[in-house]
């Protein structure tokens, strides 16, 4: 089953090294992995896609709690929750077909982010199975280049922030970690 | 100075870990790192941002380039190219004052893609710039969460593949790594 994790980390050198070396040396499958800044500057949002097992699911989020300093895990699996993935993309495209392809970026609520005489390069956000989508759509176009960011997360319904979830008694895990260096300040749990 | 750097990398587990690992030991500073799929299943795409000296820089460079299973590196300082991030985030609002901040999020061309009694949760990608602006303006209602992907990036103008720079003398680096894995085909260079 597919799995979006959510991890709130100290925002420190070695802590992605910690988590990627953790799933290397474990042999977890992830999908996509993402680092992204928060609101607040010592802390980053982790946002891991893997396709597991409970048994194995597991284990991720009980190492992911040991060997990183992290604040917060959370899984979404279960949850109502938003996801999203960005893509850019450049699709081989004359003056003649560019209609075509710009109306199904429309269609697609995409953005043309740049055009030459044989190209356009289109931004389109939004789930990986709409994102899969676009591209089968672009592909007897001919593709240049891609590149994504990987899935971000947010549980619908607002309010419905970790803590709140913690409190009453949801699927967010708050562990405060023994390894976290000194001189670190922990978020208040 | 602030560098964004693509580096084309052998999807296999390890990889990940091996550029963390080094950007960590080296104490190199950064922005943000996304590892996303592209349209080889061989091949993910890692973009990275830097601050750093030209010196900083090089090293980190023929750093990427000894690690890691890196097939392509590319500097996009100085070139014409596209950069989007992605955020989502959830503004607390309530119904009379919803108006007001849904102007806000067309003005910047983002999307609305939830919304409860309290909360409203938004979908903008633009540049980091845009996206610091936008929450600037989100921050005296309430900031709930936020969740952002980091900084992906293509070349302007179609065509000037990583293949055609390399060949044309720009600045992208193809180079070939010695400590590949057995078995793993190496894209051809």
């Amino acid at each position: 089953m597919r799995h979006v994790i959510s991890a709130l980390v100290i925002n420190e050198p070695g802590v992605l090294a910690g988590v990627a070396g953790m799933f290397s040396a474990r042999g977890f499958n992830i999908d996509s992995l993402v680092v992204g800044r928060t609101e607040d500057p010592n802390l980053s949002r982790m946002t891991i896609v893997v396709s597991a097992d409970d048994n194995t699911l597991d284990q991720v989020r009980k190492q992911l709690a040991k060997l990183v300093a992290v604040a917060e895990v959370r899984d979404f699996a279960g949850t109502a929750y938003i996801e999203r993935d960005l893509l850019l993309i450049t699709v081989t495209v004359s003056a003649d077909k560019r209609r075509e392809v710009v109306d199904i970026v429309e269609l697609f609520r995409g953005k043309v982010v740049d055009v030459s005489q044989t190209s356009v390069m289109i931004e389109l956000a939004g789930t990986e199975d709409k994102l899969e989508a676009f591209i089968d759509l672009m592909r007897p176009y001919g593709i240049e280049q891609t590149a994504r960011t990987g899935v971000i997360a947010m549980p619908r319904g607002g309010t419905h922030t970790a803590k709140a979830a913690a409190q009453s008694g949801g699927s967010t895990k708050r562990v405060r970690t023994l390894d976290a260096p000194a001189g670190v300040a922990l978020p208040p749990s």
